[in-house]
């Protein structure tokens, strides 16, 4: 019955109804009362708070600080950069009053119109307007320059189809908001930004990305370039997992924000931004867990190893209580969290069962004949495999094969993707390859024009012009016009 | 000038106006375009992390656990709990609409009338009605509990009247929303939590708190009981630092959360909530700052230490530079955080009132003539005090002297407290020492009609029921009736 409830819908029978499954099912996150709103549970939120720390100590090693701006953004502040209104005004949730009042017809409250504001407030969808009104009183010298500032915070966007981590109408996330005095400097944070992300991504998260720059039709709205990591899912669909922009002086202009520089002139600052979100929580799901359930990279993991005792009776429940004590103190020792659930009303079937749910890389089981023998069952998530092995030196041992874990599904995912990226030359090949999924790379003349009939025609985009890609021109698959060099195309998140 | 730029209006003159200035001129925070928000600025953010960690900390300490709710609550929610709808529903942020367009008569935008929501939500004042709404689907037998949830958000009261950290239309804090099986331990939970939170404000804030109940009249919108904790801040008005609300089964009722208890027997669900905020920043702020500046705990103090070289030239910089790096390793071991602050471009003076300003608790200057005499020179930000010491062993002094400061604040504030802690026996009496400030500890009859009295005529409220007070029983000093232990009288932020 409990084995029953906790079953998955299998990938290879509906992989979006799997992805929900999970979610639910390993206790991640559930939808609220409030429309495309989720509730992020203790366990979807434990991973959070490991890429938070992660992602905040990397921040501040390369010299950010973090800071808090406000919730709301006034409706003029949106119109004053022509592009961003156009990205953000179609989909935002709009404060109109400040009270409510007994409904005098009835039981219910309704909004008081007499506590209607003198202008609406805008739930940031983003933060760079309130953020560049702000910016304008700290800058006035290059001895201001740069601001390095990152928040983490909650933003709104209004959107209509939802799914849980990848597209909701809140979501967490952190956005850095830089100042400089040189364009070449607002470009080189951009790209640096974009590498620690990416860097992130690889080494804790275990998702191999392409880093690239976005087409100006795909960037975000008041940017001049917007460079992108993305990642390559199971389904075969691209995951735009997080994004640097380099904003020119756009926002500098659209709020008047000027400095002296060395030389006595006065200039508009140069600008970026950056952003990852609760996003990456649907790309670390979806690169590598299974039909099982979860897999987590042991970097990320809320913890790391699970003991479970397999016992008779309440003396062999003491004595294995007593080595599974040890062992957790040898392994915190050495770093690693641990959880030892000797919860007696629930068959060690269930747990493990329910462990393989929640992607915990390493599960040890020890029984009255391990205790003779000096041993213990280890058993990866990853493979699915289990060994027996002695207890003696087992600390260093675990220690070796999260290391060991983390590099493998990391491996298995770039695997996966290099397997699934291939080089179509004819616009009939992609349309046939595009059905099979993957990332496409392709030669495209650069046009809109081209981006936009491809989208509109197989509902493909493209995902990034890659950096450090092949650099081999060619010729537009689609109009046969020269290219420059290979483009990414995928159906995407 | 800079130092001129630099000046706080006296507590003296105008302690509303000094505590602004602080704000400001420390560099903790600004006021926003946002009426009523504010802008928490790097070093003012860095603080909040400070105490966000130590207090997170804490909070799995004791078996809590982290989640995200919803930022909005639909409307018909709010109205579920009739005292709770009371407390809020006056001043919320209202969202209508969930798009903008062009406005057709004009240049700018326009809310688009055919995006009005079905039902309003608003943005989350307080999170009890949208968590309990959620603990439904979660909780059905006794196994399920208890749930120990926590979260950090940002939430909005529409205030009238805001002032920076105390007061403000949007801010930044942590909500406990736990559910019990027994009445027992839910009540066992807010007290327990009301003590993290005092040996938080005292240990790591340096703040003494009085932890009492509130009266009827003051409890929480929903409450059965609601635990705080009061400090005492320098012009004499308490500051309420802290809140856990013993709910009963209120909520459970409201949202009819039931679950089977051990006996097969149906029942609500017991709940408490409890809560602490950016106000804990004004605390912070006004126990232990003084006329120059910011006095910092050196527990919560973004650095501990500052270094700074005094020099003629390039050469004696250099120099300095080398014994700095020392100190600083040496420092950095010890877990001591340190800024050496070699920029070139302002004066020692200059720097020395701008760490003070900002409350460093250690300033260490280094000149030639230490580097001859191996010493350093050694200031402390809370009794501005200076001596010349060898560097040798500096460093496990230092520590020492971070422990020394940290205690010295503490006790500091608590001499101030008891010192205007004072008995008062009479209405007369009570009017007359009202105006003095501080906490006065009053028989009271424990009826609402005469702390309404006692409000309406002296604007001062009574701040809590102290737990483990002198529980001498005596007459009202209003009404002359029996009262059963004294209570903390004050005027109030």
């Amino acid at each position: 019955m409990a084995k029953e409830l906790k079953e998955l819908t299998p990938r290879s029978v509906d992989y979006s109804q799997w992805y929900q499954d999970l979610v639910i099912k390993a206790d991640l996150a559930e939808m609220s009362a409030v429309r495309g709103c989720m509730v992020i549970k203790p366990y979807g939120y434990a991973i959070w708070e490991k890429i938070q720390r992660e992602l905040d100590d990397m921040f501040k090693a390369t010299g950010h600080v973090n800071a808090y701006f406000p919730l709301f953004i006034p409706k003029s502040f949106l119109s004053r950069e022509a592009e961003h209104v156009e990205g953000f005004a179609k989909e935002c949730a709009v404060v109109t009053h400040h009270r409510l009042k007994k409904d005098p017809n009835g039981t219910g409250l309704i909004v008081d119109p007499d506590a209607k504001l003198e202008e609406e407030l805008i739930v940031r969808p983003t933060s760079e307007t309130i953020i560049w009104n702000t910016y304008k009183n700290w800058i006035h010298s290059y001895r201001d320059l740069p601001i390095l500032c990152n928040q983490w915070a909650n933003v709104v966007r209004w959107e209509m189809r939802t799914r849980m981590f990848l597209r909701t109408t809140e979501f967490l996330w952190q956005e850095g908001h830089t100042a400089h005095a040189t364009k070449d400097e607002a470009e080189i944070e951009a790209k640096k930004m974009l590498e620690v992300y990416a860097s992130f991504a690889e080494n804790f998260m275990a998702v191999p990305v392409v880093r690239g720059v976005k087409t100006p039709t795909e960037r975000f709205a008041g940017a001049l370039d917007t460079y992108t990591i993305e990642a390559l899912m199971q389904d075969g669909k691209a995951l735009q997992s997080g994004t640097a922009h380099f904003l020119g002086q756009n926002f500098a202009k659209a709020f008047d924000v000027t400095f002296i520089d060395k030389d006595n002139k006065t200039d508009y600052v140069w600008a970026t931004s950056w952003g990852v979100s609760t996003r990456l929580m649907g790309a670390l799901i979806m690169t590598h867990s299974d039909d099982n359930g979860l897999v987590l990279p042991p970097k990320l993991a809320p913890y790391q190893v699970v003991i479970v005792p397999i016992y008779k009776n309440d003396d062999q429940l003491h004595a294995i209580d007593e080595k599974a004590n040890q062992l957790m103190d040898g392994l915190k020792k050495l770093g690693i969290s641990v959880k030892y659930d000797n919860s007696d009303n629930k068959k060690p079937g269930w747990k493990f069962a329910e462990y393989e749910l929640k992607g915990v890389p390493v599960r040890l089981a020890i029984g009255s004949r391990d205790l003779e023998s000096n041993t213990v069952e280890v058993a990866r998530r990853d493979t699915l495999t289990k060994e027996t092995l002695s207890c003696d030196g087992i600390e260093d041992y675990i220690k070796q094969l999260l290391d060991d874990i983390q590099a493998n599904i990391y491996k298995k995912a770039l695997d996966f993707r290099q397997a699934n990226t291939r080089e179509v030359n004819s616009y009939d090949e992609f349309k046939v390859e595009i059905e099979k999924g993957g990332f496409l790379m392709c030669h495209w003349d650069g046009t809109a024009e081209t981006e936009e009939k491809i989208k509109n025609e197989t509902k493909a985009t493209i995902r990034c012009i890659p950096l450090n890609g092949d650099m081999t021109p060619g010729k537009c698959m689609v109009t046969g016009k020269p290219s420059t060099q290979r483009v990414i195309i995928a159906r995407a998140y």
